[in-house]
């Protein structure tokens, strides 16, 4: 018998139909005789009506407050959802993220979990009970409500899989898996069985849209066994219809396991910088401490005049407020020029088998230079490999790699 | 310097506009210098969107989830409530039930408060912040959420203002005060500005309009003065512009405080009983275990026969099941025959007056007799005299009296 957590997404909970639908799935797990711990997210829209409601009041809500209010999204599903699964014959109760306890900091509409208290829990688990947990919400040391950020019930169903030593846990939500590419662009995508927790934090930019990160993250320091999988095709969990988050690495699988493409970055180019020592620290010290997350950093060598240029790439959103930060502080950079471009795109090939295997990088830089592509910039770390290239080239670079690393479906 | 407890009901809070605007009335009442509790309501309509949630998984529902997700209405407005107060330069902060805690007993979806642990909230307050509280909700001794029945922010207002020994508990409604009978039938009815807890009782065919008859028991055995006043108005509740229940009986009122009338009842007759001791207890012992409220009652005296007739009145809905229950029992009953009449009408005058002034009953008999109105069955209570009469003379009747005891405003 094994110990089940199993969560369910806005979309998965959107409405009654789906509630039953999700119970469905849920009283089928336990016939097959599994203890279980059920996570809901709010009704799809929900969150976004009960946050509209604190905006109308005023932007500057406290967020105290604000977590009070947006916490009832999930509190609605979590009775709703025990509803439906004593409708199904199982017994079956809510809990709230203060009636656990799931104890988190104080850092309000985005806290974190510092320790989740389940031994009333586990005692009804024992007892053969099913546990209906509100997603997305703890509670502080001083009893006011809090809630994890946006995804927060994946951070939820993780660190109660956890806290419970759980032997998996289900993640249902709209898309059946994570694939090795987008879909919608590489028709010969495959959905993958198994992928390693860092691949899947690589994979971020497509990652996110199925997993919170910090979910990721969580799930890779308890080794919980995460499965992501689809709420609207037939199957349930225990079948293994959907991807796998593991340690383990699977030989078979191929060298690189995914590929991502970002659209959302721009370049920046800062030209003529005097090449003193403390020159990046005093260019990048003012971006980070505006909150700006730089990416990739290219940094060319001084000219024969002692000017150097730096290259890189932040968030398009926050263009603007970079150039506006340079300006700020053009009198200690000595720089002569500020050059952007925001029709880039990045495109990453991920993978833990880079590790062992040389020639990743080398087959992305000839397939690209086959298709005239040119590389602007470059990035690596252990399991990945990052170029930015001219925005139009976006897809044909995908799909090219798709195909170079031969990882069409079967 | 007073401590207060304001409570606003759903239509009080139906959107972000009445929210903020009865923020202005509390902050008014802080300008004063007052300790405020605040008691809010669900947004209107809410509340009833989530029954019909919990209705649509299953009309069988678990009342411990119902109570789960009903009680989120009322957290979200004291949650926007508490922002509005902020905004408005108060420091302030929401309560849900478990956080004070109001401890009730474990008859989810009407459960009673057994005690309210008010320390944590009380140290806050003398700090000067403002409180609000979510109504209709508490919290059981196993740490379950319980709403407290329909119209329990009510109840929630005055049990707070008695655990906290409030100087007032002003009750802000759709409606400014109560009157000396509905002011839709006679448009002469005034506005009374004060009323004793017991008549509000009485009243309760018009009173339960304007509060939960509970809150008004609860007020009445801890000596809590409540006002009830209208918040789409102008001015706010230290300038009392509504109606005060106290137990002080202003000696310049009128013997008859109010009139109401009830067209929901039915009549029911039950013809040729045998007239041994303990027809009654057979009669009526089962109707009360059907859990059918049995209004007044007129025994006649046995015919030479040795038959007697027992006329009551139940609310109409349940004539079917008095009729069903009345046949299970024929045997035992040996009654005749069953005659009912659904085209009645209850009038009552009420004023606590009455325990020392003779006449008021005769006053009420003269006048409908004046009018040709036939008495079909009369109750009497210390402070209240209740007449049963044909359907079409209630209009006629209540204007008749209201002008024979001289109740018109000034």
């Amino acid at each position: 018998m094994s110990l089940l957590v199993i969560k369910f997404g806005g979309t998965s909970v959107a409405d009654i139909e789906r509630i039953k639908q999700a119970a469905g799935k849920v009283a089928a797990e336990a016939k097959r005789g599994h203890k279980l711990v059920v996570v809901v997210s709010a009704m799809s829209g929900e969150t976004d009506r009960l946050i509209s409601l604190c905006r109308s009041v005023t932007p500057l809500y406290d967020l105290r407050e604000y977590d009070a209010v947006v916490a009832t999204g999930e509190q609605i599903t979590s009775g709703l959802m025990a509803i439906a699964l004593q409708q199904r014959g199982l017994r079956a109760r809510s809990w709230q993220g203060w009636q656990i306890p799931m104890v988190s900091d104080t850092a309000h509409s985005k806290a974190r979990l510092l320790r989740i208290e389940a031994d009333k829990l586990r005692a009804r688990l024992e007892d053969g009970e099913v546990a209906v947990l509100a997603g997305f919400q703890g509670v502080t040391e001083d009893g006011r409500i809090s809630t994890l950020g946006r995804g927060g019930s994946d951070t939820s169903a993780v660190a109660l899989a956890a806290a419970l030593n759980a032997d998996r846990c289900d993640i249902y939500t709209d898309v059946d898996g994570v694939y090795t590419t987008d879909p919608r662009l590489v028709s010969q995508a495959r959905k993958l069985s198994r992928i390693t927790y860092e691949e899947m934090l690589e994979m971020a930019s497509m990652g996110a849209k199925v997993l919170q990160t910090r979910s990721v993250e969580m799930a890779m320091k308890h080794k919980i066994k995460v499965q992501v999988l689809s709420t609207f095709e037939n199957g349930i969990g225990s079948d293994y219809p959907g991807t796998l988050l593991t340690d383990e690495v699977n030989m078979e699988e191929n060298l690189v396991t995914g590929i991502t493409y970002a659209r959302d970055e721009a370049k920046i180019s800062v030209i003529g910088l005097k090449d003193t020592p403390g020159v990046e620290a005093d260019l990048f010290g003012p971006l980070s401490d505006a909150n700006i997350n730089v990416d990739m950093i290219v940094m060319n060598v001084a000219d024969p005049a002692g000017l150097a240029d730096i290259t890189f790439t932040v968030p398009r959103g926050d263009v603007s407020r970079v150039i506006e930060t340079l300006k700020t502080h053009k009198d200690k950079l000595g720089y002569q020029n500020v050059l952007t471009d925001t029709e880039v795109a990045k495109v990453s090939v991920i993978g833990v088998g880079m590790r062992s295997h040389a020639g990743v990088a080398t087959t992305m830089f000839r397939t690209l230079a086959a298709r005239g592509i040119n590389i602007q910039a470059i990035s690596t770390s252990e399991i990945k490999i990052s170029v930015l290239i001219a925005q139009e080239y976006a897809e044909l670079a995908v799909r090219a790699l798709h195909a170079a690393y031969g990882m069409e479906k079967g």
